[in-house]
């Protein structure tokens, strides 16, 4: 019974993850995401799109890797993936993860804690998959709202193009669907 | 590619999950939950509490359970649980789903409908424990919360332990755990 107290504690102390602002307004919203909200849209994301990673995946464990992918942001913050993350930051968000799961009883700390690094190195074909299933959303949040951070964060298209070509890298399909679907966004002159 | 298209049209169909507001409030924050970061909530309290199941369950179609089994409400908006559902209710709500799922290729649409009946049933032992689960981060809520949403409703410690000790059938050891903070908030004042 104690571990299980353990575990409801570290259940509340992840509401956090509801309060960290990201940089994208859900479609048809005014508001912006959350990370934890963000966190369940990228499990659909990537459980719809099982099919079309370039290599065979396990889509459990890429679910369990998105589920957890942002609670180091409780701690160190949401940063926009255009400005790049300096080893400081990743270092900050490490530390909030490691926090985090030593709330858990002490035998499940590490399956999560390597989870979690193998998502941040993106060298497996998991990590790969779920890193490009995360981009997706912020993209369309975009293309159908104006380009909404692109503009206010002054991103052109040379660096849209660049940064998200790491969707091709978890699955060429998925990557020209939405490159056209960011080409569209271009001549419809929301990127620029 | 079409597949692809009419998953990222889902995609942006569930966006709505983040605007449907729950009947109570993260713990330390002072605006109501939403149905999507719910979602995300007991998919990792699930995840978590596998170990506890009174039987053995595959906690992969737990999540996957959990990941969908909200997404009804678009259409049909949440009810408190303490109000009982009314057959037109589940039967809004299960339309809504199917409209949802009906977006996606048709070959897809049938497991989810399937999963998403089998967690209304709460007759399998995944079903069971998905809806045990399902209980757990209002409830804390409430106890963390000074009992906001019971207060609002106007409901009684009689309700709340009837209602909850569903959780029971998923798991005993969680909900002896819960049972005793069911208590501790009666002594408190905060559950009457
Ligand atoms: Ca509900």
């Amino acid at each position: 019974m104690e571990h299980i107290e353990k575990i409801l504690e570290f259940i509340v102390e992840i509401e956090k993850l509801k309060d960290v602002q990201r940089k994208t307004k859900p479609v048809g919203l005014e508001r912006f995401e959350n990370s934890a909200e963000h966190s369940w849209h990228v499990c659909l994301t990537a459980l719809m799109l099982k099919d079309y990673a370039n290599e065979e995946i396990d889509i459990n464990r890429v679910i369990k890797m998105l589920l957890i992918h942002d609670l180091g942001e409780i701690d160190a913050g949401d940063t926009i993936v255009y400005a790049g993350q300096t080893t400081e930051y990743k270092a900050e968000e490490e530390a909030g993860i490691s926090r985090l799961l030593s709330i858990l009883p002490g035998f499940m700390a590490d399956e999560f804690i390597e989870l979690w690094r193998e998502f941040e190195a993106g060298e497996t074909a998991d990590a790969c998959f779920a890193k490009a299933i995360d981009r997706v959303p912020p993209l369309l949040h975009n293309i159908h709202g104006d380009g909404h951070s692109w503009r206010t964060h002054g991103v052109t298209k040379e660096k849209v193009f660049s940064v998200n070509q790491r969707i091709e890298a978890g699955s060429k399909d998925l990557w020209s669907v939405m490159r056209g679907k960011l080409e569209g966004a271009v001549n419809a002159g929301i990127l620029k």
